[in-house]
């Protein structure tokens, strides 16, 4: 559907007349709620309005009203956000309902805005979830209302903190602009000073401008109406009383506060907004449209007596444009809005950590929902599609992207809900695979799945004497892994060759191989356990060495590059603050962090240690108390070196509140530099108490040095760059030369009072004691230049994982029937690019990502264009169409028409079937297929 | 208008179908708002949901929210009550929006109950205001909806107890019915088990039923939702989650609660009442529908499967309609519903003495605004209604009869905004007294009024040599007052005869007479003071003797009669409890007396004294602590003992909360009964520890034995009744043989936990250190069988006092042009005649209300029927037609039809202008009049 011109940027402003004064101050009232995903509630209870006793807030009403509300006066405006609720509320309207709705939209009088599923954590999401939730959301406005649905806005109106590549996102999907409210306190007031309150944000250091730029403005008040003009049931101001027969007529008196508060806001043009609404508001709007419309009425009334202010309501997108018809320039960021402090010792860095395991839980749920199960709905076609998977998967990764969910700010039984809602996924996704591997396979054997692997629990593999382990890998280059399972035999052989503990296992790009696994009667010893401090453990890449004194690691070296580092490695503690502290009562929370003192407690100076070695992996056991211990692990054949750590519960008997980092020390000259990943993609550079565009005033010299790590972290100097790639979103910083810093879990005994009202103190029925929490880190050693070669591909790896299923017993006695390896590219993809996305958009529709994953300065080698033929690309399907989209796939690409905030160079590359792609480039195509 | 066809109690039953299910429970859903008039916020506060803080309620929302909702859906129902606030909100109304409600009015889909101005209490108003105030509330829906919006129902579902004038004037309204959510847990749980919810109320002893009978239901759970289904904005219960796709899903859930409450509602008839709402609830209305809706929905929906429910949108005369159609006999009760208790330590009575200067403020009020300046503006016709006045004096009157406002139950800042809405009425009032006066003296001297002669203020009598006072009297019966004025000089002459101070003043029937006043240079001195205890006073009718000794009353005698008898009095005050008890944590409250003990403190055991005797009057005063004084004033020619009492501030500075009463201890044989009034009207016979209709299990030996005392309380033997009158209302009881108390003041340091929220502890800029209140008892000591000829006369003047106005100087020097005397009457009205109204109505018309002032067993005189004819009774003008209203003036009382729930008597009254009436009765006409 085309968008009639009737619709939002086309209005007249102001929109009751032609006449638009001159020299007006005019003032953009905004209504709007805010409606978390999920937060003190759980997405459904918000929806329903369901445990009002814990926040009152209902959305199915909010709905209701605003619609009963636009209604009755064509002048009122309203902006809805939340996919997830909408289309909750959507699907129970009817018809006529469901028509007088459009007809909202179609006359911009309802507005859709950002318009993902959620609005996403920007700290601790990964770019491809927050991609994926986004496509969701916007699909369903476009499918539902077409273009006139399309939101032209990102409104990131209360994540805490802003990712550089959440603006590069946004700007490849086609926003004409950002809005958001919280930044750091300092930032806001240098703003304010310097007029920079509105910017172009340069998004990439990569892609070519202005490809990644991204308008962005700084709300004026938070989200939240000005002080004294909250008109909503859930607030406490003064209703304009007009009736003149009535005690207490206040229109003078409100009309004179605005007009003060108007005039108050300085900016670059002579338009302002205001934001009227906040937290799940407006779920009565007669309350707050019946005294905005005598606001009004009586502001503007007093332009006949010569007033220069006028009033109107308005939508982001209408304000956008009127800062757009300014032709001003405006001022350029590169860098992010990270940390976010909202006073001086109160830095929103505790939740880059907060629930660990959850984290953990939202990252190989994207690998195995998001990217394995889509990749097979692909793959396998129509067979795939024969059981209750569906949406449901998506949604539940959609939701645990929102800012109060994979960001571990909601209260723990709505983290739980998030946790269910992920795990009903894999339920669903688990058929799915199951049915395409039976097709794929040719064999309709049982599939089982072990999702307790990472506790050592299968009880197939415990008990089984003969088994088959299926292995798909969703990347596009073939990838060998070891395959850790839990057994009771000592002795394994696969189908392969020899011992199965001593073999990798390989699966080929975008494809499984199945391995037959028997219990050998009479094979060789488990490899014994040495209790004693190791010298030092290597492969033909790395060499590691431990203190023969402490245990703990001394060094480690690049044998390739024969570069070598002094690296020790411990766990300590930070002492939460409890708030009782002359300086602040801020304690930490599941949001802030702030330790007590700056320099945390070591855990153990030294570790007991035990030491296993194979031929397959060599590993060093370290116990540094009862609830810190760590494997340091290397396979023959890596160029990283785990280190997987377990730590809880953490113990509290003391009172003390902890956050438990682990920190390398090395001797790599670092010179208050590090480097952490935005979003999982590009890579931004920190330093120690600074930030790019103002005099930073430090007043918390560890939390106000924490950054997000989504992916990976590094410290480099001229000869030596240190990489960590993580399993999971985590907080880290440099505090000391030569040293990185992450924070791996936290557990607190007082609410930080930004809302969630609960201490975050993680204790479920299984770990009633606290919860336990296993991670990996990967350490590569490399020279800086080429060091993302290496970093780049281990990062890959480590957020798409292989999925195993299992098979009891033999395989199929007519072994030569089924298919035992296959996979659905017609050759890998070169390493420079990511097959980012795979999905079945409709019956004959396949919505494809394709990603160059280096930055264009990183590596000499991989961050070249790289072309791919989209027409021989697939095994399974052939490409009979291909249509090129914008990054979110609700726009033609060649459609997409953004305003111009600086000067645009450049060409669009003709479609065609054979794609080039430059770093950092992600394009997208909707693929219409057939299956070969 | 007529009501068309479809309205209220002609639609369809069940609404949506014509098949009425045979053998069903039928729950009648009433969805309703209960709107208080002002307690914790001020009317207009309430009106527009400001100081949400306080409380948070706007009914302007309500009344927005559902017209709304009542659009949505033609089943819904909806029923208001308060016509205060429905006339704010009309009047703000477009056309269109009006023609809307009043379509839903007529459809019955919005049903006015009860529908005076507000929801009057019934412990502590005055008959005559309550009258009024129904009055301008359903004259205001009859003249804007016509037979549509004319209430059938009677409400009061939450006064703190139920007086049986109340009742009778309900009945003499028209109502149908009348419903009531509040009554003594004892009783209700009696009535619960007796099935004697329902019952008919036989409400006065002296009109011929069915004229006072009053069909009543009590309502099964106060006016709330049953637990667990209250959808309103403000409560927490879950919503019905009836999408199958979303978590939680619990429509078999509510389904089955609801059933189980419905069935264990056990009624006399297979239909049963849910209130669907609470105060201040529908603001967002679309909660509750939408849930309510769905309710009906899923729980009709099981009939299918043969449930045996049918749940229904209703309304209270739908309700009733069912009721009466049963056509079943009913409990008769012929006592009322005071006193009021929730619990067995929780006894509501303390509010009939709350704020006793409130209550005093709301009688003289009365008498000035509502009584007087009507009469007045009726009488100097066109010429009077050249000023401010208008609707002003009653709206603030009929606010006032609210029940949080008279009451003394109100928030203080509230109770202020009552005052001083009086305030403003008493100057509006003045303006017409003013205009009236001077049309009919034909003199424009300049008014003069003293509202502060209460505390012996008046500027002008204080300082003028000269000046004229101009006395207006409301009765229809001529009247001598004794009138005091604070002068300076000693000795001042009349415009009659002789020394002023030595001489009454008396004004005609509906008339003023005007005095002049003059120093007189070489008058006798003042009389002087004599501190002593005096022996004894005595007048021609009474002899009061005093105690030698302690200075307090010691014997009472009629000389006429030759009747004696022994009387102490003094005052005491109980301890109020402060909650820490170990029977109860109750405290006394503004609600609740609770004294700590049944033996209060005494003041003082003596009195300090002084008397001062002229002809006119002679006066013992008494000092009995610096807080609590008494004068005791016998005037010549009086039948009555005037005790006028000043007590305040009460201490609290020994933290030690207190209610203070005075108690006249006499020699009659009393034998547990006394005599209370019920809204200043019929009497009603008290026994302690008793109630009419169960067996009382008392707990609260003195609070429990607390009775709402209006206009006067007695005691009596075969030989004697003492009668008590008094100026206000307030709390007594009598706790021992022969005893009589009445609860003066009260000043409390604990909330008593039913809202208000606030001690109550009055305390004001000009009273710092505590409010003080002064008043008058008058004593009468008769014959039993005619005591009331005696104080049916001495309570109507107290109630109806004259209006004194002055005007400074010489009399206008043409002396004979301006009138000095004046009666609106041709002559006097009979004593037993009381002519309780004389409003304008209209341009043309007036309305009259005459009443029996006497119960039917009364008087031997005066309990005899009267006739008067209304051709002849006033002077001013003539009445060309008369036509006989019902008692609140809102229908021809030909065309009142009542439910019939006994068999019928009596004929009527043919319209004659010959009047009949019968004791108790009053009767309301519409005259058309010319002025002569």
């Amino acid at each position: 559907r085309r968008c009639p011109s009737a619709a939002l940027r086309d209005f007249e402003f102001p929109p009751r007349a032609g006449n638009k004064p001159p020299n007006m101050l005019n003032v953009h009232l905004v209504p709007h709620t805010h409606d978390d995903v999920g937060w003190l509630k759980t997405v459904d209870q918000y929806y329903y309005g369901d445990r009002n006793d814990i926040q009152h807030a209902g959305v199915q009403y909010i709905l209701d009203s605003v619609v009963d509300q636009l209604l009755k006066n064509p002048d009122r405006r309203f902006i809805y956000v939340e996919t997830a609720f909408f289309y909750r509320w959507w699907k129970r309207q009817s018809p006529s309902m469901q028509q007088t709705v459009r007809q909202l939209v179609d006359e911009g009088r309802l507005e859709f805005v950002n318009g993902g599923w959620c609005m996403s954590d920007e700290a601790t999401t990964h770019y491809s979830a927050v991609i994926d939730q986004m496509t969701m959301g916007l699909r369903f406005l476009n499918e539902t209302f077409g273009a006139c649905g399309r939101p032209r806005v990102a409104w990131h109106i209360d994540p805490f903190g802003h990712a550089r590549e959440h603006a590069s996102m946004f700007a490849q999907m086609g926003y004409d602009g950002f809005f958001f409210g919280r930044l750091d306190y300092q930032d806001r007031t240098h703003r304010m000073v310097q007029l920079e309150q509105e910017l172009l944000w340069r998004a990439s250091d990569s892609l070519p401008p202005p490809t990644a730029d991204l308008f962005t403005g700084i709300l004026p008040n938070g989200y939240n109406p000005p002080e004294g003009f909250c008109w909503d049931q859930s607030c406490d101001d003064p209703p304009i009383r007009d009736d003149p027969d009535l005690e207490d007529y206040n229109v003078n008196d409100v009309v004179s506060r605005f007009l003060g508060i108007a005039k108050a806001q300085v900016r670059r043009t002579n338009h302002i907004i205001m934001t009227m609404g906040s937290d799940f508001q407006y779920e009565n709007a007669n309350l707050w449209y019946k005294n905005l419309d005598k606001l009004i009425l009586y502001v503007n009334a007093l332009q006949a007596n010569g007033s220069k202010v006028n009033v109107l309501y308005s939508t982001p997108s209408c304000y956008l444009q009127e800062l757009h018809r300014a032709n001003l320039t405006w001022a350029l960021k590169t860098d992010d809005f990270f940390p976010y402090a909202d006073s001086d010792h109160d830095f929103w860095t505790g939740y880059f950590t907060s629930r660990p395991a959850l984290k953990r839980y939202e990252r190989i749920s994207n690998s195995n929902l998001q990217v394995t199960c889509n990749q097979l709905e692909v793959l396998a076609g129509p067979a795939s599609r024969t059981g209750p998977f569906g949406e449901g998967e998506k949604k539940a990764m959609a939701v645990a992207q929102h800012h109060d969910a994979v960001s571990g700010t909601e209260k723990q039984h709505v983290a739980n809900d998030y946790a269910r809602r992920l795990a009903n996924g894999w339920q669903r996704c688990q058929v799915l695979v199951s049915n395409s591997l039976a097709a794929l396979s040719a064999s309709s054997a049982k599939r089982i799945y072990c999702d307790n692997l990472n506790i050592s629990v299968c009880p197939l593999t415990e008990s089984s004497r003969k088994f088959a382990v299926t292995v798909y890998n969703p990347l596009a280059r073939p990838v060998s892994w070891a395959v850790r399972l839990p057994v009771n035999g000592s002795a394994y052989v696969s189908s392969d060759s020899g011992d199965f503990r001593r073999k990798y296992i390989s699966a080929p790009p975008l494809g499984y191989s199945t391995y037959s696994v028997s219990l050998l009667q009479n094979g060789p010893p488990p490899a014994s356990m040495k209790p004693r401090h190791p010298a030092a453990i290597q492969n033909e890449y790395l060499r590691v060495t431990f203190d023969p004194d402490t245990g703990l690691l001394s060094s480690l070296a690049n044998l390739e590059t024969k570069q070598s580092i002094k690296l020790t490695q411990n766990f300590y503690w930070y002492n939460a603050s409890d708030g009782n502290n002359t300086e602040s009562n801020q304690p930490s929370g599941a949001y802030i962090f702030r330790p007590n003192s700056s320099t945390p407690f070591i855990i153990s100076q030294t570790a007991k240690t035990e030491t296993v070695q194979t031929s397959v992996v060599q590993e060093v056991r370290q116990w540094f108390s009862p609830w810190v211990s760590q494997v340091v692990r290397l396979y023959a054949g890596s160029r990283a070196l785990e280190l997987e750590w377990t730590v809880g519960p953490l113990p509290i008997d003391d009172s003390l509140g902890k956050e438990v980092i682990t920190r390398l020390d090395t001797s790599i000259q670092t010179a208050e530099v590090f480097y952490t990943d935005s979003n999982g993609r590009e890579v931004l550079r920190r330093k120690k108490d600074f930030r790019p565009t103002w005099t930073l005033k430090q007043s918390e010299p560890i939390a106000g040095n924490y950054y997000p790590i989504n992916s990976r972290a590094f410290i480099k100097d001229d000869a030596d760059q240190l990489t960590v790639v993580t399993d999971r979103s985590q907080g880290g910083g440099s505090i000391h030369n030569g040293s990185l810093e992450i924070m791996l879990h936290r557990r607190l005994l007082y609410d930080d009072v930004r809302g969630v009202a609960e201490p975050l103190n993680e204790t479920s029925h299984i770990f009633p004691d606290g919860l336990v929490v296993r991670g990996r880190l990967l350490l590569s050693l490399e020279r800086p230049p080429v060091a993302a070669d290496t970093h780049r591909l281990i990062a890959q790896e480590m957020v798409l994982q292989p999925l195993l299923t299992f098979t009891d017993g033999d395989l199929n006695p007519n072994t030569r029937l089924e298919v035992r390896g296959f996979s659905g590219l017609q050759a890998a993809l070169p390493p420079a690019v990511h097959l980012l996305t795979l999905t079945q958009w409709d019956q004959d529709l396949v919505l494809l990502r394709l990603e160059h994953q280096f930055q264009s300065w990183e590596s000499k080698v991989s961050s070249q264009p790289v072309t791919v033929s989209l027409q021989k690309l697939f095994s399974t399907m052939e490409v009979v169409g291909v249509s090129e989209m914008n990054l979110s796939a609700n726009q033609w690409k060649d459609e997409m028409r953004r305003f111009a905030w600086a000067p645009q160079t450049g060409t669009r590359d003709p479609r065609l079937p054979h794609v080039t792609l430059r770093p950092m480039e992600i394009r997208t195509f909707l693929l219409r297929v057939v299956l070969r």
